[in-house]
């Protein structure tokens, strides 16, 4: 019990370093009134589309923790309420911040490059230290107070349920602040460009523009606040599947609450090692950006080496003795599962390696894009497209290597182990995404606020470093979700077992409902990608007919003496971005039920839970290939676009430029719409099948 | 044995109709001198690209055969060539006639649209029927001699490994025949255009384009050569993976002759049914020629219905029998062997519908992308690539439904009889395809030999029907290999047991080698399209160069005065296919080796078998989403354009139109080298493995 004691207190740290930064952020200079107010219209905007957010996501949440309450037990209930109030305040504090930060870095930039460097990235280690401060807090203190106060079993299946629909709460929010918020974003950002830059010819981030605040708004909305409820929720389900697996596995109860414990241990010291990280981000004499950004990350993981090996002794003593008597966990020692959570920080460092390579300027993927500019739109978005196939390779057999190593040296629970390590680091790479959303909109404010050139220079160079930051955050997201929802794979075969002990499930690839699961599971990403892709079309265009109608009405906006109703385009896409989140959110609550109820209406329930299972692991074969062809490639089209503004192949205003720019909005929906929210549909899916499963048992 | 000659006649049917229908088809008036010149150079290029192909394929071959026959046997390399050779056979007769069809249905086009169609469709019969008759001849043939002369016993160990590699050699022709055409095509076809209509703003078939003659050899090389060969391999894969499926469950050796002979008569009877389907394909009061199509293909479907019944009752005698006493033969009776070839007929006409549905210009998918075309390049691409990727719901859930059914109607070999039904329509789906290139190349010829306009509206009419037919079989070639795949599938862990019987392969989700099989299987799919895209790309480049080089050297081509070097493009693009379609060709060749030794080593043999078996059905539930996504998608951009350029959005050489011929460019390597090469990559992994367990196991 002292160790979830500790772990809590390592997360109150981390929202003390929240609070203590955010005092220090919002003490900068604001700029000049102009840029505060341009900033005020952006955070108005922010604030009003989250509220509408969260007051749709509160409708769909209230039903659905009635559902759990009546169908479980009103503490699972609660652990609900706990998880998606938690996730929304994540977003919600992380938004607040960026949306004033954006200006004061702005103002910072007119100083130097240092300085507009140290406030957007504070900014962001504000949402990342939240992040993972609250969602360490919301499993350690409901963990503590399941087993203290209210004196449950921490095995029990009560405890497990609990912590199950912690998750489901996460997981809900963070699809809809996901999904919405990209919606929001894209819509807002493709809608702005065509209307903007294609049809009036006017620059991007033109204040004349009355999309341009939506575009803004939407950087905050759908890259911070979507994006905090994702890592949170990626956090909650893996750390909170680790410890599920664990009581499931353990079978010496003396030694259990020490073992759950762990995992939250973990997160805790690599909090700390993240808070060490941030102060390590300072530009060398190079000046060279992402460099800063990646010594602060490469000093957080070096540093989480003893930090979790220290976590480890902590929790069980001698390392190299066995974790149980017996059972699956006879064979594992310390060490083992220390080497599993090795695996874990190597898979994250070569899966942003790998990333940077198919996103990063200096390389071929992105080149080859530039390149296929020269011959026209067509030729650029076919190698845009060849290069999202490829880009799932690598990671691929990354994410394959490391299930092997991790399964060979400690099994099930050193998957978990693995996963666990990956998400600790969850506050630093949250910190280096943060970032990205309040460059963007400093860049936006300086060029709408008519700030100097040389300030421009500066915020347009913190912001190109944003987009590989941006790609990176969502091929971490992605991979730690695969291997999560392994972990969920195998809690869901073992519940199986606990709950239905005389039922033989066949999970063999030779029984044709576990094809049939397969299929159907992997069909959920392309479904669930078509609809986000198509909604990002269709809010688009709305937004594209209401700027012209505004145009048409006021000829002052062009002319430039009359200023556009920027509130009147936020409020269009935040109707739109609400309406179309909705029905391809439930698509993943939906379809474990539905497969579930039809086989087992066509062959019985053993098959039924065959073909659950083989969907649950469907989903994360296919969401894998889907999320990541979609975040790489959408990443390197962006980039090629940047690659050719600075002076390649013809530079800004050429026939490649006009090119890469489709490429660009082609990829705006892939990788911040659909393709991220795949990462919490994937996990959704797995927790719902989890509580599926108690429901059914009656448990 | 009887029924294995009755087989063998319907193959000789089928071989006879394609002669005389050939006769019939050359005999027809080859036009003017002009349009008999620009015919001559087409097949001048597709003969020297076939040869060259060939020879290619035929050092791989060589090699092959040799190790085939080292690790196995002679009579395995003796049905590997066979299985080559007259995939091989197929294509190149096809090609041959569709190459001469094309003037004759430009000059037939002048009488009238009935002459034009008779023509086109008659010479698309003569591969349809050519594909159906060598698949049919090639393994009912081998098989007589196997059992007869050779006094082999039909379930024995060397017959099975001989119809494998005799599937083998189909398949590896095919995906050559499939990436090389599908390569050379579209960079023919995005080069021309790009450097035609782009840059020098001449339009499509315009005869000064040095590129336009490559385009036309493109359409012969890849939609009819490439297609016939890929057909032939589903359809000697489908009913060869039958034959071996009812050998290894078989046990009544006293009827396995008659059943291993049940799916070649099935194919033979559907022949005749194909052949009557035909004479149906005219045009009706109201002039529809896709309604003629559909009317022919509907009179085969019908036919096949009582045709399959008498089939089987030849083979099985009383269909309310049991077809084994005991194993898994003996509750399946041949009333549901019926049911299920019943099924397949129905998946076969739920594809087509609902391929129609995505790319047909009467329909919301295709209209979805015309209208998104008005806002720009951008979001033409991002409805098309939502369509895409919805374009796999509904053939995917058709799909789970026929396993389901044909499940339960007569398990395993239930699924293989579901996909031999379907394959046995393949001459009529063919003849439906094979009618593409050569209207297309109809209108090209007609455009290029400026004849009038009222012939050029009919051959355009011709044309657009085209693209559907081609959209609709390579559904149904994805569809069936998805199936076929299944039953590979199921052959290989029947055979697994059979060679190592006291190994126990643990084929479960819970093992992680499965889940590491799953992952590296899906992934194939996807490496292998980027290859695809990527090889399009730049020999397309190869082509604007070329074609640029051509204008700067003699400016007498642009003015009309000087005929460019036709054949010079033509063979440039010709090394270019031939070069790139290598290595893509044969990672689906070394992929199971790989995997196989790598986790053997890690893992053991079991385990590595466990790997390699997930690996097979990895492929095809990846490969299945890339292809059907690929193929739909593509086809939609397609008629997209085609939609405006009716007049719809602005018509021809709106901004809309220019969209639009973006969204077609990305389609088409998307469509015709990608995509439909996926079907034939699928099944030589499949049989690849099937092979490295027979040559593990020394048999």
């Amino acid at each position: 019990m002292n160790l979830v004691v500790v772990a809590i207190g390592f997360g109150l740290l981390a929202v003390l370093y929240g609070y203590a930064t955010s005092r220090q952020v919002l003490g900068s200079p604001a700029g000049n009134p102009k840029m505060q107010d341009i900033a005020a219209a952006i955070q108005e905007g922010a604030q009003a589309y989250l509220r509408r957010q969260y007051a749709t996501i509160g409708v769909v949440g209230v039903l659905v923790a009635i559902i759990v309450a009546l169908t479980l037990h009103p503490l699972p209930a609660l652990g609900f309420v706990i998880g998606a109030a938690l996730s929304a305040l994540a977003g919600f504090i992380g938004m607040t911040v960026s949306v004033r930060a954006n200006v004061r870095t702005a103002a910072a930039a007119q100083d130097g490059l240092q300085q507009g460097l140290t406030l957007a990235f504070r900014s962001g280690a504000i949402t990342g230290m939240l992040v993972a401060g609250l969602a360490l807090l919301g499993i350690a203190g409901f963990f503590a107070v399941l087993v203290g106060p209210l004196g449950l079993a921490p095995g029990s299946r009560t405890v497990i349920t609990a912590l199950t629909t912690l998750a489901l709460g996460a997981s809900l929010v963070s699809i809809f602040a996901r999904l919405g918020g990209g919606i929001f974003t894209k819509a807002a950002d493709v809608g702005a460009d065509l209307v903007g830059k294609v049809e009036a010819g006017i620059p991007e981030d033109d204040p004349r523009n009355p999309a341009v605040i939506a575009d803004n708004v939407g950087d905050n909305v759908g890259d911070c606040a979507g994006m905090a409820a994702d890592l949170f929720e990626t956090y909650v389900v893996t750390v909170g599947a680790t410890m599920i697996l664990t009581a499931l596995l353990c079978d010496d109860p003396a030694r259990l609450l020490a073992l759950m414990a762990l995992p939250l241990l973990i997160g805790g010291v690599c909090i700390v090692t993240s808070i060490i990280g941030t102060l390590f981000v300072k530009l060398g004499p190079s000046q060279n950006i992402m460099g800063a950004m990646y010594k602060g990350f490469a000093v957080t993981a070096l540093l989480s080496v003893p930090a979790i090996w220290l976590a480890m002794q902590a929790a069980l003593g001698d390392m190299a003795a066995p974790l149980g008597t017996h059972g699956k966990l006879a064979g594992v020692s310390g060490q083992a599962l220390f080497g599993c959570a090795l695996v874990g920080l190597a898979i994250t460092g070569l899966i942003i390696w790998i990333t940077e390579y198919y996103t990063g300027t200096a390389y071929r993927p992105v080149r080859s894009i530039a390149r296929a500019s020269r011959t026209g739109h067509g030729t650029n978005v076919i190698q845009g497209l060849a290069v999202s196939l490829e880009a799932t390779a690598l990671p691929t057999l990354v994410i394959c290597a490391g299930i092997v190593v991790a399964w060979q040296l400690a099994g099930l629970i050193g998957l978990a182990y693995g996963a666990t390590a990956m998400l600790a680091l969850a506050g630093m790479v949250v910190a280096l995404d943060a970032y990205g959303p309040v460059t963007d909109n400093a860049g936006g404010i300086a060029e709408m606020a008519g700030l100097d050139e040389a300030v421009r220079a500066r915020t347009d160079a913190l912001d190109s470093v944003g987009n590989t930051t941006k790609a990176v955050t969502k091929g971490y997201a992605i991979g730690s979700a695969g291997l999560a929802a392994l972990v969920l794979f195998a809690a869901y075969t073992t519940d199986l077992r606990a709950f239905f002990p005389g039922l033989t499930v066949d999970f063999s690839l030779e029984n044709p409902y576990v094809v049939v699961g397969l299929l159907l599971g992997a069909l959920l990403p392309y479904l669930f990608g078509a609809m986000g892709m198509t909604a990002v079309g269709r809010a688009a265009g709305d937004v594209v007919i209401d700027v012209r109608d505004q145009f048409a009405a006021d000829p002052g906006i062009m002319a430039g003496t009359s200023r556009p109703d920027y509130a009147r385009t936020v409020d269009l896409v935040t109707r739109a971005a609400i309406r179309e989140m909705v029905v391809p959110s439930l698509l993943p609550v939906a379809a474990p039920v539905v497969v579930y109820g039809v086989i087992r209406y066509v062959a019985g329930q053993a098959d039924a839970f065959a073909a659950l299972g083989a969907l649950l692991l469907g989903v994360i074969v296919g969401g894998l290939f889907v999320a990541l062809s979609m975040t790489s490639g959408g990443g390197a089209w962006d980039n090629a676009k940047k690659f050719i503004e600075d002076g390649h192949f013809g530079g800004k205003g050429s026939d490649a430029h006009k090119a890469a720019v489709t490429g660009d909005t082609v990829g705006d929906p892939y990788k911040d719409t659909a393709g991220p929210a795949v990462n919490p549909m994937i996990k959704i899916t797995n927790i719902v099948a989890l509580l599926l499963l108690a429901a059914l048992a009656g448990a």
